[in-house]
């Protein structure tokens, strides 16, 4: 595949004509697996080019890698594949993802030597923790080892058999090492008879009702010589068992007759003509370990593309708050997820790292428990949560699980859920990859929530502090993105309500755990959300009628902050007509066509008006509006606050007065965009402008007296 | 610390007004390291009101985790630190890279069952390997597991002894457990004399020239329950031994008199008349075990805070390229570092995924090795480069590196270097502060060089396209963040000089690995780079003088693609006055005064012209540039085209087209500026535009006819 653009049966001897331009490949290892979806016709399934016959051979080897074929690694395009490699580290979570609540799936996830190296591989071995043998499948790990990354040798391929079996010993595992380099098939072969079969054991075991304590899943080390039966030497270099071998052990066969000779040895000692009848078809003995039952085939599995049910969902009313009063929007949001959890026994799953007790989501353990099976006191069984904390194994489980049908939540810290921020980049695009193809059906959304946000992160301080995970999502694809900041407790529960309805996007929604104002009736929260966007008439001037100044919330105590300014100002300067907007859809603010959701110009323009002055209070990075906002006409009425980087131990109010989104900075920014139009606006403007800068500076004196032994001196 | 805001030394019965009104933390256990700083004088040197006296630690303790206070975990502010737990994982690596090169430090890292589960902490467990016993000092990891996270039981609190020993075996230590819970402090005692002893050993043994193959490294597992010493029980339910006791085990103190109670007994178990003087002076016997030179206090380590010399640094213009010639930009740059190392011989490291022959920087190896100890054949011995497959634990080498007064360079693939986002970021902030207290002198900046970027990594296909990483270092505070994308070698090379003598920022490169047209002279290309932009004279009309349109490259091969498609227009379309410019310090964009890079308006104006169209084909998202330029006066007339997401297995000059950055598309996008106010070239233009769609149609119809296989159809 990485050298053959014609004679790709070996019918005759080699020419360097039949060599293609440009080698790549496979440090990705894709060949393999094309090999096998290739001969159990799941390519020919859905590429007819490649068809099971000499020619549709020829196609898939002739274009391999290059713009007319398939790529170099597993993608999106490869049936069957419910991960792309090219990110390393993730394989694992997203195996074990993929096995819960699938009793009967087995995933073989092979891990190489330069992926074990990585950080959420290196925890993900401890997933086996998290798998309840009575209502889930399992993993079988393979490490293959083959002691070299691209030009270095690996941390585990320089690790002896003792050090291995201890290490994963350690991590639960029964060990054993495949490395007959005599007959490896009949050492593999045995030993994966041997993993299932002890898998079979532990599932059995649980689903009869007496289940093992701390079961010791099996795992294999595979360990061969990299560029194995490769050409052994070239121009007097070895090759095979060194990194000379990675990617293509020959790169000038194209031109050097060496090379080009080496090749021909190597492709002929396969034997193709024992492989191939005359006509290009492969030989019976091959047919016949082919399953019959397409289902069962690697490249046509249900699970991976088309196993999608929605979830049967609650109405969500059942837990809506009433106008009026205070409530933890994290709170009532727990309660749906309990119910969400009873409605699908085996279809739903929340991850989180920890934070659910934290984060004020614990009702959602009211009727479930946390699947933890490592603990031998609490005899965990079931459970529809796991907290682990390691972001990269939420990630992974969520995008296994959802990959396969099912549907995940995840609720984070805002600021640690960028830890999982190219993890999701690389999910979008394998979504957006394989919707294009036409083996692929639709999946679930993922779905973030966002909580314990900077706002209400005054107490554990500046590392505590970034929500730059929105911005992480606003520079997806259009079509897979959603961001929403819900402003109180009734528009969370229903926007997390058409979260969990929607199909192929990346859902990140953002709340406050505190106790904050409703605002809103279910109905008005409702046709809020469907809107994405509306004036609030109860805090704006006149119901928000022919304003002169227009104040925009997006976030709960940034909107919080707009409301007071404009109680500030209705009182102080009443002559000063504003209008006060809400939204809870970051969506709408795009130009028009730039998003699924973004608002017409007319549209924009009837909320936001024609050319008044607007300014925005935002729960993240100014940057991010501007970038939404741009092609908007008439920009330069628009101003912009938010999170600004700025923060400490210190008092809620006081992480609004640094980053610059207080109520007093609010109305200050209202009557400077009014002044420079209203003259009357002008004049009042002055006494109250200096006043809210002494409102300002008090309060920042007594912040800054509080702290007065902090930076101090030496 | 945590409850009382007087009575701090139990001089009477305790009251309700003793406790704080908000009780917070200690999930980040600050308490300790406070204390311990206290006793010592640290906190006294730089915060002279935590004076080692009664009043001293009244301050202390009453402020704690108050906004008059320091923070209920340890940051920048605290004296010594050189690191910040908020986001968890990162402990080991960063003290991993502390004592490389620092041959006589060692340092104890205590690592809590929370940070075991996460990836990063996984993997930099097989840190030791990349310590060379000679030239490095060592770390002392210290596992310490009290059973439970926020609310749930943990992975390592869940192990029994035989898995803990199993799998740190593994891992390549020899594991001693602490856990005698009748007098820990000796079993801690002689443990860790044990454990530096065996450290010893080791590097006796390196330093004599007799190195240990695969040295055992000591690691400590110290065992005690949650909240020991703390109440065992509350209103009858277990407080000690459970996860209630995180936190703050008694919150209702304030108010409940049982808990007040509780509160009494527990903080009068500890003896205060015993430990304190009548005066609020500790007793000698504890005096006694402070070290009187202040170098050896916990708080006042010079590595931790003023170690920092700059490196030296070659005349960069040695490795210059001839200007007219074609150069892999990463070539040079390899020759440049390999210079540097020399000069440096123990002050300068570089930190890579395994990509430095991948990203053709492998000159930096031609007189130095990769750093791996775990290869018994390579018997590797010092040597300036650690590749491993974690980007992780590059970062946290890097962070601990530099943190301890050197200077490091983090070279990667672009779309991989996301993956340390938030540890970016999280620095940035560490760093931020630190330098707002008296404590913290200079430090390098950390280098990023990003290569092998999407534009270039058509053969990889989509996933390895994403250069998100930009915005993620735009998004921090202007004092630290820097950003180049210098558009040839030279520039590259004299950007990289400025860089590494730079202090406290956070510098992002990005260039090619690509041989690439080398525009400028070493001269130009300095002058260039300080200016940060200019005008192009070579590619632009009349030497840019009096244009109809500005053409903006930001980025290798987008400026080329613009510099062809000034050209075009040239010859098709010589009426129109073009001007190109390139920016190669994408900071001269943002709002006069936003930055210290920025341009001032009438800078802007003289570059980019009073008010002609201006079209930015840029590297990044165009997002970012909206967010730079927003403000900036006249803006109806800036077009950009960026990355907007789209890629595949293609061709570079696809990734163009389908990201419309192509030097049609340029061509194009000035020809509609233009055409807006000149119509002499409205008329030219119609012809020209056509020709151009029907370039790209032509061009991609080429490329989707050999698609034919792809996206057939089941």
């Amino acid at each position: 595949m990485i050298f053959l653009q014609d004679n790709v049966l070996l019918k005759r001897n080699l020419t360097h004509d039949d060599i293609k331009p440009r080698l790549l490949g496979p440090g990705h290892g894709a060949p393999a697996i094309l090999a096998s979806l290739w001969l159990e016709g799941s390519l020919e399934k859905f590429y007819p080019d490649y068809s099971r016959n000499a020619e549709g051979l020829r196609n898939l080897i002739s274009t391999f890698s290059t713009t007319a074929g398939l790529p170099s690694h597993i993608n999106a395009e490869t049936p069957g594949a419910i991960h792309e490699g090219g990110e390393l580290g993730y394989a694992l979570a997203v195996s074990f993802g993929a096995v819960m609540d699938n009793p009967d799936l087995i995933v073989a996830c092979v891990v190489g030597d330069g992926e074990a190296e990585s950080g959420p591989t290196a925890t993900s071995w401890h997933a086996i923790k998290y798998i309840d043998p009575a209502e889930s499948g399992a993993v079988l790990p393979i490490l293959h080892l083959n002691g070299f990354k691209i030009s270095e040798r690996t941390i585990f391929g320089c690790m002896d058999d003792r050090e291995l079996i201890s290490l994963f010993t350690g991590y639960g595992y029964q060990v054993r090492i495949v490395q007959d380099l005599n007959d490896i098939d009949t050492d593999l072969h045995r030993s994966m008879t041997w993993a299932v079969d002890e898998i079979h054991k532990i599932q059995q075991a649980a689903r009869s009702g007496k289940p093992i304590l701390k079961p010791r899943w099996p795992l294999l080390i595979l360990r061969t010589p990299k560029g194995w039966t490769g050409p052994k030497k070239l121009h007097g270099k070895f090759i095979e068992g060194s990194f000379h071998s990675h990617q293509v052990p020959l790169p000038k066969a194209k031109k050097d007759k060496e090379e080009l000779q080496a090749l021909h040895e190597w492709l002929s000692s396969y034997g193709p003509n024992e492989l191939f009848k005359e006509n290009g078809d492969i030989i019976d003995e091959i047919k016949s370990i082919i399953p019959s039952e397409d289902s069962k085939k690697l490249g046509q599995r249900v699970e991976a593309y088309k196993a999608y049910a929605p979830p049967n969902l609650p109405d969500w009313r059942h837990f809506a708050i009433d106008k009026g009063s205070q409530e933890s929007a994290m709170r009532v949001t727990g309660k749906l997820i309990d119910e969400v959890f009873q409605l699908n026994p085996h279809r739903v799953r929340l991850f989180s790292p920890d934070e659910l007790e934290s984060n004020k989501l614990s009702a959602a353990l009211d009727r479930t428990g946390r699947n933890f099976q490592w603990d031998q006191f609490s005899n965990a069984r079931g459970g529809r949560v796991i907290e682990v904390l390691s972001e990269h194994m939420c990630q992974g489980f969520l995008q296994g699980y959802t990959l396969t049908g099912r549907t995940g939540i995840f609720p984070s810290y805002e600021s640690f859920l960028g830890i999982i921020h190219t993890m999701m980049v690389q999910y979008a695009k394998f979504i957006k990859m394989a919707l294009e193809t036409m083996w692929h059906r639709d999946v679930a959304s993922i779905n973030y929530i966002e909580t314990s946000t900077w706002t209400r992160q005054e107490h554990n301080g500046f590392s505590h502090q970034n929500p730059s995970f929105i911005g992480a999502v606003l520079k997806l694809k259009p079509s897979a993105a959603r961001v929403y900041l819900p402003p109180d407790a009734n528009t969370f529960l229903t926007t997390l309500h058409h979260c969990l309805k929607s199909k192929n996007y990346i859902n990140l929604m953002v709340g406050s755990k505190q106790p904050t104002p409703v605002y809103l009736t279910p109905e008005e929260a409702e046709s809020h959300c469907r809107a994405g966007a509306s004036i609030w008439r109860f805090c704006s001037t006149d119901n928000g009628l022919d304003p002169d100044v227009v104040l925009v919330g997006i976030g709960v105590e940034v909107m919080f902050e707009v409301i007071t300014a404009a109680a500030i100002l209705r009182k102080r300067c009443p002559e000063l007509r504003v209008r006060v907007i809400n939204v809870t859809d970051l969506m709408i603010l795009e130009n028009e066509g730039a998003h699924p959701h973004a608002l017409t110009t007319e549209a924009f323009d009837n909320l936001f008006t024609y050319d008044k002055p607007i300014h925005f209070n935002y729960h993240g990075y100014a940057t991010e509006l501007q970038g939404l906002l741009s092609g908007r006409p008439r920009l330069d009425r628009v101003t912009i606050n938010g999170y600004m980087e700025e923060g400490s131990t210190t008092t809620p109010f006081d992480m609004m007065l640094v980053n610059k989104t207080s109520r007093f900075h609010v109305a200050q920014a209202a009557l400077r965009g009014a002044a420079r139009r209203n003259e009357s606006v002008r004049i009042r403007q002055q006494e109250l402008y200096t006043e809210l800068n002494h409102n300002i500076a008090e309060t920042k004196k007594y912040i800054i007296e509080n702290r007065k032994g902090k930076f101090a001196c030496a």
